[in-house]
Formats: structure tokens, C-alpha cells, sequence
């Protein structure tokens, strides 16, 4: 899988990834993929919500997907988490 | 709108709602429509990961929508919100 045209959505302040997408798109890619898991996923929404109303008009959601990943966690065992993956164009 | 075959997300545990969702396609609606507002998106996702999974296997999500609602609060005046419009197929 090429990730070099995605943003992995973690902790940080929403507009920190804004700005990381718009990095992307300025730099040439045409599509950027927005990826978030567990409670990151409200966060993922944001970005792209903030992206297009406050930043790039013409900017598209092209695709939604959702998922579940098992994570390891040392003190509990396997665990199920859901996963989003935005995908938008410039 | 018909709101009928529709499962608003708050702060209840997960399996609340994915018993609600079981619920009305056991009454007869061919789609259910999951929507959540800000950090309830997280969940949304988990209620419907959890319904394909564990519950219904042969449930599809057909669509997925994200938007932005505009909330007035008393004390800071409007603010915006993220949305997400998950519709799920029997």
C-alpha cells in the first residue's frame, strides 16, 4: 500500500491535520486518505468537515470505508477496534 | 423525513443500540440508519462493526454520509458540529 498520500489521525488538534492535508494536496497528490481508529474516528470526521468548509470549497469526499482491526494490548488480550478511512479529492 | 427506521447514538453502551438496530429489521425495515453527532461518531462506527461481526453477518453498510450541523449553546454561541449518517442493509 502506498501511504504517502495518507494521514494517520491521532491525538493532536484538529487543525494539525488539516494542515497536513493540505501539505499533500499542495504537493501533488489529487486524492488524500484519512485514517482513524477508536476514538480518533470523531476526530478523522472533523478534519475532513474542516477541510472542505474552512479551507478547500471544491474539496470531495470520494469514498468512506469502515473496518475492525484486532489490536494486542499486553494487560488484556486481543481486542477489537473500528477503523475509518476518508478518502477526499482535491 | 421518516424517522422510523432510524438509531440516534448518545452516550449509552454499544450493544444498547445495536439491539436497537436488530430490533427494527426484525420488524420488518429493510434499512436502518445510524446517525451520531460529534464524539458519538466513534460509537456509531463500533454499532455497526459489532452488528456485521457478531450479530448479522449478511448486514451490508450501503452508504455513508458525514456533514456539519450547527449547534447554539447558551454560554459560547453557535458552534459547529461534526455528523455521520451510517445506513445499514438487511
Amino acid at each position: 500500500m502506498d501511504r504517502s498520500n495518507t494521514v494517520f489521525i491521532g491525538r493532536k488538534p484538529v487543525l494539525n491535520y488539516v494542515l497536513a492535508c493540505m501539505t499533500l494536496f499542495k504537493s501533488g497528490h489529487e486524492e488524500v486518505s484519512i485514517k482513524a481508529r477508536g476514538r480518533s474516528i470523531s476526530r478523522a470526521v472533523d478534519v475532513v468537515e474542516v477541510l472542505k468548509n474552512r479551507f478547500m470549497a471544491d474539496a470531495q469526499v470520494s469514498d468512506i470505508k469502515i473496518g475492525t482491526e484486532t489490536v494486542e494490548s499486553d494487560d488484556r488480550g486481543p481486542s477489537n477496534i473500528s477503523t475509518i478511512d476518508i478518502t477526499v479529492k482535491a
